[in-house]
């Protein structure tokens, strides 16, 4: 890593943000687990395998169309164990408060864990808290870390992922980053979007029980659809080729993404799932994400090609051909 | 909780934390595990008893004597697993960074974090990072959460606690509190005073190894060996009766204390434990703990007694009796 500051693109989920830690974190905490890069780390304890994973939360606004930091704080984390295949269980809740944070806030915020954590079958079963100096932190940040039990069923992750396999969405891309763009910018939308911040468990469960050969989940969260699946064949012999126009996204997200610039493959989800399964099972796992309220959108939107190793191929509308990158410079601050 | 804004004292580890925890945190999150109020949470995975827990760091300055942000949040999650009796295996690491932070000082802190997980076992597997505007965080903040292998043989914990048991102290009292207060003040020491920031678990194991009916184990940090044995006896039926000749404090320490009007007894520690055994087996455990280097000052320092029900009583060098509460509104900010 050449710089010799943090910025804020060092955060944004995208290139810099891999590699500071490739470069930093992977060589000074040089171990098999954290070297996998997923959303968790699979461990042993006694025996027993489990899923362990950790998110600090700094979203501004705190209070947002959809939910707040203390929902979003729950379903990250339960969503970041959902997608290794594992059954969240317990989580932890550290939080960082400035002097001066109300009370009130702070109450609504907790319940809101509170309702989250019951919604998602988890136990919020240890937690601390500081308080920092008027100045010294932005209102209020939470840490949640979490455990997950893993069953002998969880998919094998990226090195079983192959050629022809079909890449699956469960639903609109962008709701999220967009609705917080726009809460924080205060721009007056006639349809006022929501971030589709949610629980995802169900819609991993049901994929996983019509397929019990789903190669790798992720929720793409910070750097969006474009980083995630950049991740998923960065280092691999082959690359993905997706089709445009069966990628959904929300007319009102679309709007707002044309009018500021922005590209909703790069835009943060908070609620979203996208797979990898073999083509045989593509229509099944699709039908059953769409069963479910919150995959109603759900559709299949490219393949594992051998054509364009280890990048990103997006088949645009006008029919050409666009490769996707990891998100690269945007900074998108403080959207999760 | 009647306040309408939170303070910098509802974060100091004393009363007011306590306040804030029972009547925000427990009956949102109810659950058992969270009752207990332990150091961390013990919970079972798959038949697996394992133990949890949390800490955010956000001590200032993040470069002290004896030790950094980084070795402190290592430490400080070892040690609150090694004090539920488990062993340490795995821990997350959640940093927020505010923009701007120089790449060589994250560079630094995440080598101390490497070092001090070599020393201690562990194994840091799974990360976070944000980065937040500058202004919006003040340096860099970590959170490190944990997970620890329950034996059988753990502490029972404060339900256990018997009338006439020992209560234990490892070492001196105060070293991290005075020091980063004086490195934060410029306060000038002949003797320069260090943090004791240090990984506690060989004198636990120490402990354990002579004596399998350890009662429970604290390591006293924010809030100060007052504010741990207010825990251990808040609610039961009887008290702690300590004995402060038999106390270790550091003359430095006790220097510093003394022109500032502070009060060892709740300066904060990060390489010191507590513990209450029954009294049979105090001599060998004092014993045991003073074979090792970060022993070598331990004592018995008092007892369990049927006198003061639920409170603490200090025999002061006078030959008086003082009651000890928890620490209540001296804020002591960011000193882990």
């Amino acid at each position: 890593m050449s710089e010799k500051k943090i910025t804020l693109a060092h955060g944004n989920g995208g290139k810099l943000t891999h590699e500071t830690i490739s470069s930093i974190f992977v060589p000074a905490f040089n171990n098999p687990e954290l070297r996998e890069l997923a959303d968790a780390a699979c461990v042993s304890v006694g025996g027993q395998r489990i899923a362990f994973t950790t998110d600090s939360h700094v979203i501004s606004p705190i209070f947002f169309p959809g939910g707040d930091i203390g929902k979003l704080a729950v379903a990250g984390t339960v969503n970041d164990l959902a997608v290794m295949g594992a059954r969240p269980m317990y989580l932890s809740c550290g939080l960082i408060i400035e002097e001066g944070f109300g009370v009130d806030d702070l109450r609504k915020i907790v319940q809101s864990m509170s309702v989250t954590a019951k919604e998602a079958g988890v136990h919020i079963v240890t937690g601390d808290t500081k308080v920092v100096e008027k100045g010294a932190a932005d209102g209020i940040f939470i840490n949640t870390s979490g455990i997950g039990l893993l069953s002998e069923k969880v998919p094998k992750g990226m090195k079983s992922i192959q050629v022809g396999d079909a890449v699956i969405l469960s639903g609109s891309l962008g709701d999220h980053g967009v609705a917080i763009y726009s809460k924080r910018e205060n721009l007056l939308l006639k349809n006022s979007l929501k971030s589709d911040c949610a629980i995802i468990l169900p819609l991993v469960e049901k994929a996983m029980g019509v397929c019990d050969s789903i190669r790798i989940m992720r929720d793409p969260t910070r750097g969006g659809l474009a980083t995630t699946l950049n991740e998923f064949v960065s280092e691999q012999a082959f690359g993905i080729e997706i089709v445009e126009e069966n990628i959904p996204v929300k007319e009102a997200v679309m709007a707002v993404c044309e009018m500021l610039g922005f590209d909703p493959l790069y835009m943060a989800n908070e609620g979203k799932v996208v797979m990898v399964v073999p083509a045989e099972s593509a229509e099944e796992v699709v039908s059953a994400l769409k069963s479910l309220p919150l995959g109603r959108d759900a559709a299949f939107i490219g393949h594992i090609s051998g054509e364009f190793p280890g990048k990103v191929c997006l088949k645009t509308l006008v029919s050409g051909e666009r490769m996707i990158d990891m998100l690269v410079n945007d900074p998108f601050p403080r959207i999760c």
